[in-house]
């Protein structure tokens, strides 16, 4: 086991942890709650919360109960419930999010690359889809009323618009308390990578290419 | 083991197979939909279902659009959308479920232990708790109403009890389409264990243990 | 959240550890024994101990040569090699413990849910038992002398009972150096949960979950 | 690779996988060469071949050793080895490709979700680029040289294209024998996704929706 | 879900399975016993037996009760419970072996590259070691009495020697059902590898290859 | 890499971390560049670099460019772009590294077992091979030129030989960023291991061991 002998000059915020250690070290196994003041991150996740300042309220989080403002572009607001917003998550594998589409809105396309998604509609009426992979791009659609699922697979560019008359209102949940997250138009033309660039890396010509990075503030 | 003796009978569906795999090959990395005709499981889940099967309903599932009977001892329904209910679920790591409570009822304490477990309260509102591991037994507990969320991290005991007034319906997602479920008591009770055994294995005294078997169908 | 405002102390502890790091980074892919003095674990472990300070005596135990005492209301007596006790075991994926159970004496009805459980009957005999899941809660039931094994699959409810006339003497070896564990009656009994929670969770009646709770350490 | 030309004899292959058990099962943890023939795969890859027939060829891919065809709208040759082309990868977590990319032209913007993408410049001069996820959609882009190496992280969409006078080799390499891949505009435009629904997805205009639709093969 | 209509010409042994099948499905994530005779692995272990064929027996093993001849150059017996001998441990991570060495014999060096090993000395005293990675090749060396364990990290070359005066008699537990096992000696002697390759390989001179080729089986 | 100079400034440093954290948090599933500074490792890898600091430098790597010298015993250069060298790859499951081989030179045998590895051969002609495990000890060898791949499956002895008339230039990639590595001849005789117990662990005779140990820099 470790030696205590050069320990003698451990600064005051280390002996604290000390001696929580009993405490702490019993919970290996139960949970992580993430603890963000520790300062980073460990490709696992975030390091865990002494046992001792953990709560019930650690693992409930209320964040979804209202929607957001859908005045934008895409008439939508779009509430994450991942481990940075609800640190309880942390190592535990699943993550959630609310989305609220007003009719005619959507959630632009869009992957996650940790974890599969799966929607379940709360309110309303919305036609969902994804497409399969570089073999033969199929989409496979479905429209999704009032308590219904779908599984959107790991990787896969998805999408959800809502074709009905009612707004609605979605409860995404994920395989991974940090999925990953890439919305396709954002990260294609909403940044300062050079125009050329970009029409070589998508076919799209320059005008168009120029004009949408003026629409999602991108620029070059 | 089984015998070899049927062996003879398999070439016509093999041929069948055999014909159909270039469509097969190309959508190894886009998902598996189960397959369950092929008639086994391996520890990674299903066989996959012939790609050229595969249509868009294999990823919608509409079986948790209205609960179940609540008809019984706990006033409870529990609808699944596990990998054996929503084949499109195989392999990609996601299930779910619909919990119907009227007041009064509870979902019994049970465990999962291939996943964590999120409650969203789709209306009224829930009581639940889990119970932290060995080292301290800690209760965490939380009154969740409409639209709250909460995660039971994977493997701990954990329970919901409708301490409202009106039904509650609640989403239940998991971090894997076959995350496996316990129920306690049924699973002390509810077979055929010989009732000094149970006794020792709970410390619950022999006339209970056995009233117990008895309501949950239990016998020895 | 924890407080900012003892961070100025924390210097000299980390310039000791950077001077050492040269010898840190040699040993990424070999080991990583458990440093607990650095005061937190990750989802995936504890920090690992500075190479230059891990010698042979990280990988070698010896707290499991003689049991503990079996004075107690279940006769047994259980020590542990996990992490927590044997820090060379961390990353590794592997625990063990000593159980020691005199005749009529039973470790109780638990699960682990990180990892599956093998038993080797190092003396004497135990009966030992799991419990399948909420399909069928059947019963797989053995007797295991001297030398034999069981595996008790990931999760799943198991108990062991010494049903011969010698104290039994069982190694348990896992496959986590930290597989996570719950004792379903102190879980359900040796809590502050409230007695009528408790009995809705499990349909035992309220006098005995009292009883329960009074022989269990719980209170509520 | 496995023949094709003995299907018609199926029967004869199942019985001696049968009469060959003992070695099948002896290689267990070594190899698992993907055998196409069984007509299924798992989320886990394909069936093993039976270790009678596998010989050290199994093990090596010479279909990298010259490019194919640039004679196309982005003036580049794609060729893979993944584990539907090189079955021995089958469960042993790499993959790899050849990229031909003459100058001006380009890999287009793409994704690989289940695994990262090392490039290694075999000749010429690419400049490549990947954007990071939703919080920023910063570039990440560097121009690489003869014997540099680039490391694309997991699900990222990234691109290659080449700024150089001379054509441009590329060895990429996966952690997955079936990373899975999505080209972005193929994956937009290339389908029967009705255009309202690409601009509502998007953000890109209707004319610019049908002009790539026609370019790439998609329709609606 | 999967369509029925098609089905039916399935033949004989394929109805028997389907028959069965809602019991097969069942346990879907309770254990997953191997069925040897379906004829082949995946990259994730052996389809699953049957639920209906399984009983309490597929989860005990007897094997290790006794140790066979130690009448061999290493004085040395190994049986070992991996999956291919102990079917139910197909899927659950967990293996085992027995290991009886007379005084001054040894287990050779060898590897496992897909879990760690703990030892526990049954009876006697054993020597045991690892050498850790390129880095360094340190080597840690334990000495183990009765009742106490090691831990040979994942991947590591390790041994095990009798310098006692007694038989002594390990067991041997992994983290996984067919851990991999490669005997350093055998592995470059008993083969058919030229031994010019072999010197290349090793820098043993041509005349103790040679020798060893002689003494372990090999050739050429 | 990451400057050291400033490692006397290390309390301001902690500080910006703090203040930065919400630009810290943001990257979450996107990549985890190592911080060597902070001082430790995790059993997932290292801390992640504060997201403010990383840029586009961190995803390229330089030092496979040209190969080291070959005025060796083997007549090798091996250079790495493990985690260590190249710290963008940390937690992405990605590693390479550079192999010059003079003819008659030889990569010694070796393992790696936290994953497999891929070979393309950039210049030359090598002969490779890898032997399976204990079952069989069989030996797959291949002759590669430019541009053949060939792969060693995780954890299996393998070796490379230049049987050719020129230099040989390989690229090594690897499905981990630190995979793991042992040369066999270095771990058996580069250390203090005594020599009766060298020979006991590998049949190899007393003087052999004693000149290995000799050529190899071991000692006892």
């Amino acid at each position: 086991m470790t030696s205590h002998s050069n320990k003698l000059f451990i600064t005051p915020i280390v002996l604290v942890t000390l001696i929580s250690i009993s405490y702490h070290i019993s919970n290996a196994a139960d949970f992580c709650v993430a603890d963000f003041d520790i300062g980073f991150q460990t490709p696992s996740g975030y390091p865990c919360k002494n046992l001792s300042l953990v709560s019930a309220s650690d693992f409930k989080y209320s964040g979804l109960v209202t929607g957001g403002s859908t005045a934008n572009m895409n008439k939508v607001s779009i509430i994450r419930a991942f481990v940075q917003q609800f640190p309880g998550l942390n190592g535990l594998g699943m993550g959630a999010g609310r989305l609220d589409i007003v009719p005619g809105g959507a959630i632009s396309a869009h992957t996650h690359w940790y974890a599969s998604e799966m929607i379940y509609v709360v309110e309303g009426t919305v036609t969902a889809g994804f497409v399969s992979g570089v073999a033969t791009n199929t989409v496979y659609l479905n429209k999704l009323s009032k308590g219904e699922i779908m599984i959107f697979p790991q990787g896969l560019v998805h999408f959800q618009v809502n074709t009905g008359t009612d707004t609605a209102v979605v409860l995404a949940t994920y395989g991974s308390e940090d999925p990953g997250t890439q919305i396709i138009s954002p990260a294609l033309f909403g940044n300062n990578l050079p125009s050329f660039l970009v029409e070589k890396a998508t076919n799209i010509d320059e005008a168009e290419v120029k004009k949408l990075k003026a629409l999602l503030g991108g620029s070059g």
